[in-house]
């Protein structure tokens, strides 16, 4: 039967600046009684993450650019969170209604630049890692020199969508698994050529994983069980649609 | 210990036109020993939904129009599909690089109106369900006179995304539960007053059975176990993001 489990790494308590996050999964896992092996996924939010990589900012210490200023007189957003914004950003590819959507130096393009302000104290923001992909290999990596087995990590976060509603997490950062499931160019079971199968399955483990971490429950890593990726070295980059082949990006 | 099981009901074998969608799984859930619950949720990709209510066509029997057949010059695509997406749709939403974007009549906005090709038999394609709420609404109320429990629906189909490669699953169809989980007013560990905190659970949970459901692996029907979803009764068309609030619907 196939079956796969997810289950939520809880009680991993408030993360700090100069914490390792691989540490405090193998100690977490530990307590709960859970034992790596080189078939699991870690699902990582990325917040506690930049934490411990202290890629926080504290808005009191922001200078607003004049862009910023005029920024957040059209949209209705304090001026500072705009600015932080804009330094995470390439460019911005679309605004309103409150909301930017731009395209950060890592090349996602995503709401407000991946800057959060919920779950990392008042006044404070969390900004995406610099390199996820990094952040990811570097858990990784620690894990397997802390307990001999490397587990595939992925960083996640919560995007909007155009057209639909609500969030769903998707992965910032991939290391220990191909990201993309390419299906093109195999037959189904009529003999059909599959054209359009390339499934995004480190973002379906990280939406996945989002089930049980909740937005308030305070479970900041999950291990998923059971699913067979390919274990080649991956990166999240690998998710990222080139620009030319992008309807929605240029209008 | 927070934990979600995601098991493939497997071996439910070729659907065709009348079958109950229903039976078969209930009879899916018998043979692997599963006996499903109210706390349940089911996840049926659309695609023996849509072969059991018949809402397949012969690409051999449709007479493609004059835009069809235009628009199948400028794509370097088959005219009696697209004459087949264009009766499926609302509006077309943009197209290039052989896809067409539209919004459905049921307002789901996707590439080729979620006609589709593989697993179905060659010179056929299948449509997503007319209504399929309905169809979702319909399953679990079969369910519960067969068995006398209900779990929750959801029925899924693979959307690829803007500015991310591969194809996700989402829900398009929903039953006994709320597709979106709202967070927001609510405040986080440190105070703070939640946001932007409404996750897609649906679109979460359709991606998950993905997961196990695969593209040909034949496992068209997933029982995620363990998830405390909200169950009033819900409909997709909750998850579809208001035009007014869109920034990417009209260019």
């Amino acid at each position: 039967m196939k079956r796969l489990e997810i289950i939520g790494i809880e009680g991993l308590g408030e993360v700090k600046r100069g914490d390792s996050v691989a540490r405090i999964i193998i100690e977490g896992c530990s307590r709960l009684g859970l034992s790596l092996s080189a078939d699991d996924i870690l699902v990582v939010a990325h917040k506690i993450v930049s934490k411990a990589e202290g890629r926080m900012i504290s808005l009191a210490e922001v200078k607003p650019s004049a862009k910023a200023s005029e920024l957040s007189r059209q949209l209705g957003k304090d001026a500072s969170i705009i600015e932080v914004i804009l330094k995470e950003s390439r460019r911005i590819v679309r605004m309103g209604g409150g909301t930017i959507i731009v395209e950060t130096h890592h090349g996602f393009i995503c709401a407000n630049a991946g800057v959060d302000l919920s779950n990392v104290g008042l006044g404070q923001v969390a900004l995406l890692p610099q390199d996820p992909d990094r952040s990811a290999r570097e858990i990784r990596e620690q894990i397997r020199q802390s307990i001999g087995v490397a587990p595939a990590v992925i960083i996640s976060d919560s995007f909007g969508r155009p057209w639909r509603l609500g969030t769903v997490d998707v992965a910032v950062g991939v290391s220990g698994l191909k990201p993309l499931k390419d299906d093109r160019g195999k037959k189904d079971r009529h003999g059909y050529e599959l054209r359009a199968s390339l499934a995004a399955v480190a973002d379906e483990i990280a939406s996945a994983a989002e089930l049980v971490m909740g937005k308030r429950d305070g479970v900041p890593a999950v291990l998923i069980r059971g699913y067979t990726a390919e274990r080649e070295e991956g990166s999240a980059r690998e998710l990222l649609r080139p620009e030319t082949e992008d309807l929605f990006r240029n209008f």
